[in-house]
């Protein structure tokens, strides 16, 4: 730790101005030095906000398992805790390279190395940008601190879209289809989505080669990470079918508690405490004085949400609930993830105030009309309030941020201040992520499930799926309910 | 995330020096740049010390909860959960002008917006500040990233004092009385303390109108943020009264065991973890070195007080007890928190090993001789630790840091290094935060309790308040005792 | 928080650049404003990734607790708790002189202050660096701002070595002897071996007196931390025992399941967002851009690791185990954090998928061959993935890293890279280790017992610790088997 030094200058080179000023030019090396200061502070930035955005898979873990029974609690965990390392190997292998592979340099952490292979076709006489091509394996020109600080940062987002879907297929998804789910959504579908709105695909060009605004804008990721995982969530919850005794033979839903609800609130706090990192860290840049307004705007969001939805189920159920306002700060955290960046902290409550509202009637939607089982909201929490969040962008976004956004000159703004193209470029993002998401998965789920059963046998789904399918039972010492340990 | 440009100048902006030299003058772009990254330095990392108070929520929630029993973990958590929403959007409303609005420019974060409006009363001559009056809902000039960051630093600080009293009121307060507490405390109490202290208000100005001192020195909040917490858990627990069965018909208090002490023990690592962020962070600027002596100050004193606390007990009463040495720990980090910019860090190993005996004391003295009823020990920790603490900094502040602090010439410096008035400045803010803070709550909850009242009924109290109050069982998987499910 | 000024220049002296002009020489001021930034992001980082090292603890508490059994849970997490106040206040007193007390000025950080006793004894003409000989208590010329931030990451990396044996010796060790373990092992022992290889002490010196490579290479505690406490955690559990019945009479080893999953599991994932701050913080430097790199590689041999594991175990024992997953995750995480700034991400995969196996392996021949009980596995995740991670330097570091590291020219460069005297330093080093601190913690263990008997009585150890040890009952509230409350 001590002994060795780094290949740029180090802070001594500054410190005796005696030896600086032998060096000439003088003011070349401070010059050189300041642009170097702030290029740290942007990886540093980028880092401790990608490790935040990191955190937030215990949060899920916790949230989820808190959300389902005991009896599949060391599956749940298992879920979440393995598409952390499947995530990370798929996302390695291909993911990077289809996503980001022709978005380099990334100017604000150094950028010195090139990605820039992005596959493109004609249409309509214009380019789309449909898949990066290079950075596979981070190999390579890729063998940079830039590319590398870059791909932590876009991994974590990634594997909160991957987690997402275990939430709704919850409590019957075999562990061996897991797995190659796994690596399909990180090393491939993610990684498309994520390139036609952040790695210079199509969609980001909606403004330049169509004039709709500055493209399909999602500052952090309501579409890119939440919408997309909301997508999957609603597929796979769909190929599965409900659990077994979820909905009784009068198709009337019934109640399966959450078995920790401790643990699923405080999941819920880890959260919200990654969200920071999660929409402040998305400036990829410590020196974009904007990350004050970012921060704030994500927490009052967050906040008025949970309170909408717990004034909501008061007034509609006589009494709060902890688990719908849990749900319902993360789901104002999901929706102003779009527009975290770009609107007053004002447009930041109503549009979670919304979103608490939102997720309380779709879960009971896609419960009592849809008859969908989705264990712990999933669908309603990322799907529908990621959707609502890109929308917002197209709404509230007020033309104080975003100069050159995407290419396109100007600030980013929305519908009620004066471009309604921006609201049409974020409908279309909107549209093009829950047909291609939804479709893709669902056939990907389907065809997997010829070839590895994606559900697990009744009996085990009735006896839980802790032992068969991860060796554990989750509370030996604990005399539980409903357990047939 | 990628394709925008911030408005300040880039990192590619310093990267090409040929471009620089043709742009005149090239020393001053060059020294703008240099205070640029200050800014972006000092912003990072109050906002990720920020980060870190705000997950000290989830501390607060997890102790509190594994230290009451296991039929009220839902509403307990619900409390701490809560808090953190609707104390956003009363901090946002109202008490982030109250306390602040008097006190911009922020100038280590930026600062180019005032926020310049403080009401002030005349007295003796002198000006009294009393609270801000700009900044309501982060409007007008207030929309500026100095601001924001400050606003989002601050309000994390304001959610640790509402938090408190969810600990020494825990198992038998109601709601919808909860709901009105938390707007009032975070709109409108703590602010004005924190005003006088921190917002330039009187307290703050007692050394320059009246030669105490720097006035009121609170480095981070022994008594703006602690001891107000304090005061508001007395005022509520004393108006509450205790828990049913805690007093037998002899008057003897009975121990109502916590139900689930790793989720406690975990609860306070985080509190540690957080408290970084509270001590560090208050400098508001990364830039200031002093940080490093302030986080060695923060976990030296709070591991001294984990430790006196384990050996009092074990000398009085025959062995160690966990659950005291965390709320040790805690003891040790609240008193820690005013000195810690101020003293050496032997001071700081005997102001917690002092704090660490404190608490032990004071939990039995508030339990057996005042017969009050704080399920985990809020007022002995925040409270009593709180005034320790910003009296400690009148006697161990050793005239190294805080030059012109409070606009008074010189260092502080405590009794042991040749300063009285110090001390006297100390006392002035302690016994005013214990007497505004004491009557506005204890009134405040009075009169609440004539229109929402504060207590659940007692049968609900004997089965638990989760139920009926959050719409949740805790744990309905677990088989439980004391339950009535 | 407000009112004070800094010691050095603020933000503010380089806004008003008119200002700044006025002083001569305007261009030395720019230049030590530069410099002073670039310290300031080195203290950020080095003080933001220590506080994460720190809330590994928490990680800690949670995986060996939940690893364990319910009726020892208080126990465990006391000890994991205790750990962190008793190991500050012996590294505080000695540890810190003892290990870096020869090894300032620390430069990235400012390094004002000189720290420069290290006794030393002459062997074969060369001088060896044995222990430091300033800083105790960290006085006199020790308070400073460069010194106390050194201190705090030293401090946490050294708790986590202390640590490590809770696990192996869980459920049947005394406090009163923990407690003089705990204050051994800060205080003297981990000082010694770590002031060896990171202290400037004669591991170090293998590459400037002896020309193998760069000497012993650990980045980040691969050998320093994990390996001795993988050492003294083996030499505890041989001294301890087994529990009883953990090996029938025909001398199988029996499951002991662990009691809580849930809470294993996120205490690993705590500790893999902790790591981060571990392996990247190790730079000591947020100006060394190579944290990009070193933050990716520990990701992904975690998550390989955690991969290899799991696939193990479903090809050995028919399905895969959580349990072992999560300590796969860890191994990887143990085996890369020596090599994690030398290697590319591909070495990475290789390494932590090495790891993932070797863990797996290792847990079984412990307790199948050498039958000795190690409740969480902590020999084989942190001793046995501890060499490999320095044993895997001396094969794959590849040379683009580590110029002039521990005095010697060039970079460092493995076996597989043509340079096997390097390969040699690292065996080195892992034998010393091994026979240094084994030895050192045996006899150790041995007198202790003799003097504070380490284990308690079987009847207790029977019926749980948690009573009679740390004077609580871990789940009151909750029907538990196996307890005997």
């Amino acid at each position: 730790m001590v002994g060795y030094s780094s290949s740029g200058p180090t802070a001594d080179d500054m410190k005796t101005i005696d030896d600086i000023k032998n060096t000439e030019p003088f003011a070349v090396k401070v010059a050189d030095s300041v642009g170097k200061n702030r290029i740290a502070i942007n990886i540093v930035w980028t880092l401790i906000c990608g490790f935040l955005v990191m955190f937030m898979q215990a949060g899920f873990a916790m949230a989820e398992t808190g959300f389902t029974q005991a009896k599949n609690a060391g599956h749940t965990m298992a879920m979440n805790f393995m598409v952390y390392g499947l995530g990370l190997l798929g996302f390695w292998l291909t993911g990077f390279a289809l996503q980001m592979g022709g978005a380099g340099p990334f100017a604000t952490l150094g950028g010195g190395a090139t990605m820039n292979g992005e596959f493109t076709i004609s249409l309509f006489g214009k380019e789309f940008g449909l898949f990066g091509t290079k950075g596979f394996m981070l190999g390579g020109d890729a063998y940079d601190a830039a590319i590398y600080t870059m791909f932590l940062f876009q991994m974590v987002f990634m594997d909160t879209t991957a987690t997402i879907p275990t939430g709704s297929m919850a409590e019957r998804w075999t562990m061996k289809s897991f797995i190659v789910y796994a690596l399909f959504i990180s090393g491939i579908v993610y990684p498309l989505y994520a390139n036609w709105v952040w790695g210079g695909g199509w969609l980001a060009k909606l403004g330049t080669n169509f004039g709709l605004g500055h493209g399909h804008v999602d500052f952090a990721g309501s579409s890119v990470v939440h919408l997309t995982g909301g997508m999957a969530a609603l597929a796979g919850a769909i190929v599965l079918g409900p659990r077994i005794g979820k909905f009784g033979p009068d198709g009337k839903p019934r109640a399966i508690p959450g078995h920790h609800i401790p643990m699923a609130v405080v999941g819920c706090f880890i959260l919200a405490f990654g969200w920071f990192g999660f929409n402040a860290g998305s400036t990829l840049a410590g020196s974009d004085f904007r990350i004050g307004v970012v921060a704030v705007n994500t927490m009052l969001a967050g906040g008025a949400a949970a309170f909408t939805s717990w004034v909501y189920m008061w007034i509609r159920y006589g009494k709060p609930d902890i688990s719908m306002s849990a749900n319902g700060m993360l789901a104002g955290l999901v929706a102003i993830t779009a527009p975290c960046a770009f609107v007053t902290s004002l447009s930041a409550v109503i549009i979670g105030s919304i979103a608490g509202v939102l997720v309380c009637v779709s879960v009971f939607f896609i419960e009592r009309v849809l008859k969908i089982d989705d264990p712990v909201g999933a669908i309603s929490v990322h799907g529908v309030n990621g959707a609502w969040g890109v929308i917002s962008v197209g709404l509230f976004a007020d033309g104080v941020y975003g100069d050159a956004f995407n290419g396109v000159p100007g600030t980013v703004k929305g519908l009620f201040y004066g471009d309604s193209s921006q609201f049409v470029a974020q409908l279309v993002g909107t549209v093009t992520n829950m047909i291609f998401v939804f479709v893709v998965m669902y056939v990907f789920f389907k065809v997997l499930n010829l070839i590895v059963p994606l559900r697990v046998d009744p009996e085990l789904e009735v006896e839980g799926l802790d032992q068969a399918e991860v060796a554990v039972t989750a509370y030996p010492d604990f005399q539980t309910r409903h357990s047939h340990r």
